[in-house]
């Protein structure tokens, strides 16, 4: 599968990650402009809808596939945004967005994946979680939801599970939205600072934020265990809402490229329909 | 609540209706060309979006406002499309599109509208119903899948239901998508002509429309049954493309503009947080 220069710049190298080393206001392979970067985000928009309804008429003929994308980041870092400005290209009948909450006592009296299961695309579908099973490694973490050893054998889960998925025809494309602890306290500078914004804020935000260097911890671990092949992580750069957008556009659109999606063929007989069409009585 | 001259246009006169007097083709209360159609589209965008966002931000304090439009037509009216370039408008974390396919064994073995009301949006969203209750009465009645009795019983039950909804804060906004059958040809001899839309075309297509007259007066009954004050059905004109999108555009955004939705107002004090987050311990 050819993949862009996005791609392979985002591309995480194996071994240990240090996330102070990547530059949060970076836009790795894109070399242009902030408008360039808007422009080059709207002009992918027609493929990746031409791709997006192969894929769902795919479906109609019974192929399994469908894509997961996965967005994690820290509050702020953007995944409304990228939910707005990049799903937001391709045809709202094909997108399936799943908003997982805090879990509720039936969730909560299951393993941790089992909701997530429930929370799948179907067939044909682009599926986006926002939030995810890795909150089970990150908040659950950082705040002792549950034990280390708990937390030690969800890794483990996480990997089988996604491995399981992909070999059912998910294809599955994680992003890591990130940002700087600057950056998040200009974002949540400006919600209170806007009557309009108010209503994204809450004064937990604060007490999340107080956790940042517990939480960046989380995040290399997680980077560093469940990246795999079927499963990538990547690390998007998003203190620039642009590249943002756009990166995890490109990931999508190489996604769906490397699927070879063709048009289903006719399961009728083309020619006898056109006749059939040609040669009924009239209809009023 | 004001409404648009598209609005004004498009209500349905109390009484029986004759759908072969509604012109399919015209453009009413748009005063306009094709081009200045598609740019009106696409200039509410702006708005809808910031409406939405309001109407899912009252779902954040509690509210229970949501909005439900109702998309019915012959095969090749355009719901597909609808979706597609008007409801792609909006944020896709604000929408929820219901597609009912044939009913489970499961469905069927309750009332018609129980699998309905699992479908209905959540409090902040907008629903879009792809078919719907209203296959109940018009293949229903068509094609003899239901005894006479049983249909004349689901109109009532229909009101009520959509009675009852208005009354738990839904807004329905009911759109049939009216196309001639001559447009439906030209539809179905373009889906044949083209590889890339065989998969839309299935040659049960063709058996369906040898029905069209008893489509059509299936139609007239339900909108002279089922057009009521909080819920009202609309004809919409939509052998040009755009205008259907237009006008289903407007309804949406005439709906939005009805409910008055303000953003909600800080629960906690705006000042202290600004000073907490101006003094908080450095965060790296």
């Amino acid at each position: 599968m050819t993949t862009s220069a996005i791609a392979d710049a985002l591309r995480l190298p194996a071994g240990p990650v240090d996330l102070t080393t990547i530059d949060t206001d970076a836009a790795p392979g894109f070399d242009g402009s902030k408008s360039d970067g808007r422009a080059a985000l709207l002009a992918m928009g027609e493929e990746l809808a031409d791709l997006q309804e192969r894929l769902w008429a795919q479906r109609t003929v019974g192929a399994e596939r469908r894509v997961l994308l996965v967005l994690k980041g820290m509050d702020t870092s953007g995944k409304g945004g990228v939910l707005r400005h990049t799903i937001g290209l391709v045809d709202p009948q094909g997108v399936r967005i799943t908003s997982f909450k805090a879990p509720t006592e039936e969730e909560r009296a299951h393993d941790f994946l089992w909701r997530i299961e429930r929370g799948l695309p179907s067939a044909g579908f682009i599926g986006v979680f926002d939030r995810s099973h890795y909150e089970d490694v990150l908040i659950a973490r950082v705040r002792g939801l549950a034990e280390p050893d708990e937390i030690e054998r969800r890794y483990g889960a996480i990997n089988d599970f996604e491995a399981r998925l992909a070999g059912e025809g998910v294809s599955i494309v994680k992003c890591m939205l990130h940002i700087s602890a600057d950056e998040q306290r200009e974002r949540l500078a400006e919600r209170l600072a806007n009557p309009a914004k108010h209503w994204k804020y809450n004064p937990g935000d604060l007490d999340e934020r107080a956790h940042w260097p517990a939480y960046r911890a989380a995040y290399e671990t997680v980077l560093e265990r469940t990246s795999t092949q079927v499963a990538p992580w990547h690390v998007v750069p998003s203190d620039k809402k642009w590249f943002r957008n756009l990166a995890v556009g490109q990931l999508l659109l190489d996604t769906l490229r490397g699927l070879d999606l063709q048009w289903p063929a006719a399961d009728f007989d083309v020619a006898a329909e056109q006749q059939r069409l040609a040669q009924e009585a009239p209809v009023q």
